[in-house]
């Protein structure tokens, strides 16, 4: 907390920007062996946790990171049955993907098991899906698991990570992508939260830069608001081994029998609609 | 300045946030006959004005909320010549008016002289087309000039006004839409911001339900990302005296000549999506 003991806030240098949220208690804190995560109560948005001292969600608003780092995906794949989640250790990520019948498999690989832990603590409700019988939790290096990944074996490939800094870095370089596509069939998609429009178009230029060298036929980014994002507007970059043209299942997605907060069939194409800014900064 | 002398920090106590950003300068403080009015030098967002304490725009993300408040209500009347905004004094709402060449008279009403004198001194970028012959500049009351406005003289009324408490107040109520109503034309079009859909769905819903009680026939919202209003993400409420179905001049947004940086014919469809929350929370 960086101004007084009623907020919780976070100052992007790079950014020049700073975001808060008015707490009503600081319900939890702890170092554990990758990070520092804190839970607050806050007046308005819920439960928040943070790690090292920036967002990483609020009960509030994580429906929209959550919903449109899996929904896109998950309704762009023709049959996807096995999903890898590196990162997501908030299970929010796994929550939605269990929500779509077809998978059979839904592995989340994150490093730190603490978080996990607090968030069936302090974030039940994302928790809800634990127990479903087609997930498994394993704890431990995502990079490491995707390295020795059975080559073919996934359909799609969600990073739901932190910031290109410390633990998460190598999530973020070509040789990474390189095993994804390894580990992906054919039709295989991989998925990574790609930071702010505004704020990170060189980052996002070096994730394309990175998946196409990897050896992915196609990569888009689509768009969506997070509030406790620094700048507020989020994305998440997709890359297919295959064209992503013609492989939404619209139809699919109009009668889907699950609830979404954010995500429709509509939001799914408005989502890949690039500002005119970043159509020109793309390289 | 709420925290300290480096960031600029505006509390929002209705939505338990707070934005900030960081400061080189403050350049200059005024109170004014309606308003108190702050200009400082940023650190990333270039120059900042606020009002009454409150983010009024950014030079760096001010692209957003105008081209969001113009152009779709501009692509969507059939034949839009002329134009009165209502407020808008730092001109950057009429600087993207101007660029569409149908437009024959575009008038500002600004209760604020000194909004629009310190635009044209620390935005000098948005006042550029303050010398159009086209454009035309009235500083007082725009609900006392809808009020005597001639009727059916007018094809889009832009409100683009501060939240509603203080002299915006009466621009959000049903007496005020319903003079805009009279002083449109039969294709008019009017379009109001209308705050955060996370923060003020409550508002949004005033707002239709009084856009409809003024006799418009149809009223629709559209969503874009702002990073320094409320939540990051913003909304603009569009009012047609007919249906706004097929009112898309799409064509001649596709072949638009004039620049934009976040505005583009994808992303009029996109922006006028809903996410589902909101269609389901809409009375």
């Amino acid at each position: 907390m960086t101004d007084n003991n009623l907020w919780f806030t976070e100052q992007c240098e790079h950014g020049g920007s700073a975001f808060g949220v008015k707490i009503r208690e600081h319900l939890h804190s702890e170092q554990t062996e990758y990070q520092r995560i804190d839970i607050y109560a806050t007046e308005k948005f819920g439960n928040l946790m943070t790690i090292d001292g920036l967002f990483m969600l609020t009960a509030r608003e994580n429906f929209l990171y959550h919903e449109m780092m899996s929904h896109p995906a998950l309704f762009m794949h023709p049959s996807p049955e096995r999903v890898v989640i590196i990162g997501g250790g908030d299970c929010g990520t796994l929550r939605e993907v269990l929500k779509h019948g077809r998978v059979t498999h839904a592995l989340q690989v994150e490093i730190d098991e603490r978080v996990t832990r607090l968030a069936e603590e302090f974030f039940p409700e994302l928790c809800i899906a634990n127990d479903d019988p087609r997930a498994a939790f394993l704890f431990g290096d995502g990079i490491k698991w995707m390295k020795e990944a059975v080559p073919g074996n996934v359909d799609i490939v969600i990073v739901d990570s932190t910031d290109p800094v410390g633990p998460a870095e190598g999530l973020f370089t070509e040789d990474f992508y390189r095993d994804c596509h390894r580990a992906l069939g054919s039709d295989g998609l991989l998925v990574q939260q790609s930071e702010s429009p505004l704020f990170n178009m060189d980052l996002i230029n070096s994730i394309h830069k990175a998946m196409r060298s990897a050896g992915f036929a196609d990569v888009r980014t689509l768009f969506f608001p997070q509030p406790c994002y620094p700048s507020g507007w989020w994305s998440a970059t997709m890359a297919g081994k295959q064209s992503l043209d013609g492989r939404f299942r619209e139809q699919d997605a109009l009668r889907k029998r699950f609830d979404t907060q954010y995500y429709n069939a509509a939001m799914h194409k408005a989502a890949f609609t690039a500002p005119e800014f970043f159509s020109k900064g793309l390289l």
